[in-house]
C-alpha cells in the first residue's frame, strides 16, 4: 500500500472553538479565508480523505459556505478548476462531534484523535511514527490543528495522541498553521521521505 | 556543522516580476499580505538569512515597507514580539540584481540561483541533493519563488539549478506558495530528517 492509499484515512480538522486567545482565555476565532484554500490545496496534493472546518458560529459557517460556492458551483470553479478541486474536501462542521459521527460513519469505527501543538509536552509522538499508524491502519485518523494561539488543554486531554512540535533551530517555531499543516501533510505523506 | 549554521547559507526572494498569469503572459503580480507573514514565520524557523521580497512597482514597495514599519517599529511589533523576529529577515528590493549585489556583498561571493516550479523539467535536482549543497558550501543559495502562475522561463533558463517539483500523490499538486515555501525549508533545513 502506498502514500496514495494511506491519505485515505487521514483527516484534517482545522479548529476555531474552543481555541486559545493570546491571554489564554476560551474564544471561537474567525475563519481565515486563505487557511480554507492553502489547506484544502496541501489536502488535496497529498490526497488525505477531508478537510473539516469547524466553527460553532452561525454566521462563520454562512460566510464559508459562501466562499465554497464560488468555487464549487459558481464562477471560481470555471476560472480555477484545480482550486474547485482542493475546496471538494472541506467539510463544515458546527463542533467536533459532527467530524467524530461523520468519520465513524463512514469508515465504520471513530477516528484516532491526533492534536497538534507548538509546545513540547510528555508523550508526544514523532511524524514518523504517526506516519505509520496512519499508514498501517486499520483505524482512521484526524488531525486537529489550532486556530489563534492554539487548542484548549481540554481539549489536547481529551485527545488519543499528541503529536510533537516542529521544532525550528534555535528555538523559534511561531509557524501559521497554513505552514504547520503544509509540513506536517508532507512528513506524513509525502512520497519523498 | 549542524542545520543552525547551515541556514545561514540559504536566501529565499519571493518574485513578483518576472513571473507568469494565467496565459502565460509576463506581468507583475500584486503583493500578498500573507505571503509577508507566513514565508517569514519560516524562515526565522528554520533559521535561513534572509527573505527578499522583489517587486518593481513602487506603490507595491511602499505597501510593503508600511506593513514592515508596522510590525517591525510599529504597534504591532510590542503587540506580538515573535511577529517582529520573522518580519525583520525581509528585505524589499526592486529587482533581482539588486539580491544578487546584497547576497555577494555579505558572503564574498555570488550565490547560487536555484529556481522552483511546479512542472518536471529535465535536469532538475532532488530536495535531498540541494540540501547536501547548502550544508557543504560555500557558495551561498538563493531560492527562487515565483507568485501567480510561476517564474518565466527567461528566469528559470538562466538560473544555476531547477528544484524538483514537490509532487502530489495523485498528479495534483497545485499548492500555493505559502505552504510550498514551507515544504521546501522543512526538507532543505529541517533537523527531524
Amino acid at each position: 500500500m502506498n502514500a496514495d492509499s494511506w491519505g485515505g484515512r487521514l483527516y484534517v480538522a482545522l479548529m476555531h472553538y474552543p481555541v486559545l486567545d493570546k491571554n489564554g482565555e476560551t474564544i471561537a476565532s474567525a475563519v481565515t479565508n486563505l487557511d480554507l484554500h492553502d489547506i484544502a490545496r496541501v489536502c488535496r496534493t497529498y490526497g488525505t480523505a477531508g478537510y473539516f472546518v469547524i466553527t460553532p458560529l452561525e454566521d462563520q459557517r454562512v460566510l464559508v459556505q459562501q466562499i465554497l460556492d464560488h468555487w464549487l458551483t459558481g464562477k471560481g470553479g470555471i476560472y480555477n478548476p484545480h482550486r474547485r478541486k482542493a475546496l471538494e474536501l472541506v467539510r463544515l462542521k458546527s463542533d467536533f462531534a459532527g467530524v467524530m459521527a461523520e468519520i465513524a460513519a463512514v469508515h465504520g469505527r471513530p477516528p484516532r484523535i491526533v492534536v497538534t501543538t507548538a509546545k513540547q509536552k510528555n508523550g508526544a509522538i514523532t511524524c514518523k511514527s504517526l506516519r505509520e499508524m496512519i499508514r498501517r491502519g486499520p483505524d482512521p485518523v484526524v488531525l486537529m490543528l489550532g486556530t489563534a494561539w492554539g487548542l484548549t488543554s481540554a481539549v489536547m486531554e481529551a485527545a488519543d495522541h499528541i503529536l510533537e512540535p516542529l521544532t525550528g533551530v534555535r528555538g523559534y517555531n511561531h509557524l501559521s498553521v497554513r505552514s504547520a499543516a503544509a509540513i506536517l501533510l508532507d512528513r506524513l505523506l509525502g512520497t519523498d521521505r
